[in-house]
């Protein structure tokens, strides 16, 4: 299924006791609308408590009986389900060998800024950052492409005992939005260590607003060490926007390649 | 001052007794920030309940020593004191003869509908209405075009006692926006009666969703009754887009004509 939220009042995406978060309410809606038992669901991008989604992707195992028998009335019945602020933008059975952490290829997130002297556009203050400096958007992008391509990401993650931390940055970049002014930083990575995104955007707004020369986030991508310095920006300006897959016959091989190289990296 | 606000939590622009309105919000945080007694502020378009702004405009009369004092920062103190979900965007000394009300040459609005199965993008459901059934953009706008120019918008107005309800339509049309696929309607009249932009789109949406033919909201607008079959649309799918203004050596001369019709009317 693919999944559109709004982050503001989930504690993230990962269940937790005693907290409103969206694969609870979603698996919660599920289990109502199936008439079934509770089944866990698999997301592509387990976002922060704040962080949004526009197309999260996430897979869940059924018994092929209730899957079929639901189908025909799946997606309308979860949308009359659901609070407003989390919503089934499409469901269907997945391709065998599918697996949505796993067998995805790459993420696509978007970061949004508004550094107008006034602050934010009230209609979109839950979804865009207010930066109080002005942002040089062509320094950004200068110190950005020197992050591209695959690195130890370490100084921008939040370390977890024996994970690796070396990901493929496939494009970071920022435009002004047209219509509204803000800056939007586009972040496309096969995978993302926690706090990666933001960490990488709290480095470049740094850069932006003429506190820190274009190299700066190359040396400290080159010292492999997290530095206080390194702000972890605001949550909810953050959106997952994307989650691309490889053609179905290649998506077990995809799985079965990811699993192996996340357990190398232990 | 130009003002841009969400109008979730605001009972409409006018200040009422006992409840939190746009005007009451931003004449409190002038008197604090002018450190002088508060004044009233007149606006463009006295937006109802729920509905947005983007570009408001409104006027209060200051003596010209308290003005300048405060000119240098007031844009700047005024965002530090009001709440993230009104800005003011940009404020400066008013031309001669200038009236925010009466001043005016046109009022834009937008109205956003979704009509997608699975509801509205969680991060725009507070300025965007979900609507069920799917609308066909062309047949709204072949209805749109049969009510543009200067009518008596008595069907489609809330009656007040005594007041006119000719107006000029300037423009009314939709689109699909590339983006995310709202429709999208552009409504723009010199001024507008009570209600007016919720019930056109409603007259339209009927016609959209094939419920009525083509010609049906220009039999409606003929007939200069309100009749109940037409459906005043929720409020918060509605935004105050833009008002514009004549050249400052016209502007005394346009207000004049404004009121000296509306007297005319009553």
């Amino acid at each position: 299924m693919d999944l559109s939220y709004d982050g503001t009042d989930f504690a993230g995406w990962a269940m937790q006791p005693g907290q409103r978060t969206v694969q609870g309410v979603v698996e919660d809606a599920l289990a109502t609308v199936l008439r079934a038992p509770r089944v866990p669901l698999t997301c592509a991008g387990r976002t922060d408590a704040g962080v949004h989604a526009r197309r999260q992707v996430a897979h869940a195992d059924l018994p092929t009986e209730v899957y079929d028998d639901a189908a025909p009335h799946l997606a309308k019945a979860l949308s009359g389900v659901l609070p407003r602020d989390v919503r089934v933008v499409d469901v269907r059975r997945a391709p065998d060998g599918f697996d949505a952490r796993f067998g995805a290829l790459w993420r696509r997130y978007a970061y949004r800024v508004a550094d107008t002297a006034y602050g934010v556009d009230p209609l979109r203050r839950h979804d865009v950052l207010w930066y109080r400096h002005p942002l040089e958007v062509d320094d950004m992008n200068l110190a950005a492409a020197t992050l591209l391509g695959e690195h130890d990401f370490a100084a921008f993650c939040r370390r977890r005992e024996g994970a690796s931390t070396v990901r493929s940055l496939l494009r970071l970049d920022w435009t002004r939005d047209a219509e509204n002014g803000f800056a939007v930083a586009t972040i496309v990575a096969d995978a993302f260590c926690h706090s990666m995104v933001r960490s990488l955007v709290g480095a470049l707004l740094a850069v932006g607003e003429g506190q820190r020369p274009v190299q700066w986030p190359s040396e400290v991508l080159a010292g492999a060490v997290r530095l206080p310095d390194v702000h972890v920006v605001a949550a909810h300006g953050l959106t997952l926007e994307e989650v691309a897959y490889p053609p179905d016959d290649e998506l077990s091989a995809r799985a079965q390649l990811t699993r192996r190289r996340r357990e190398l990296a232990t």
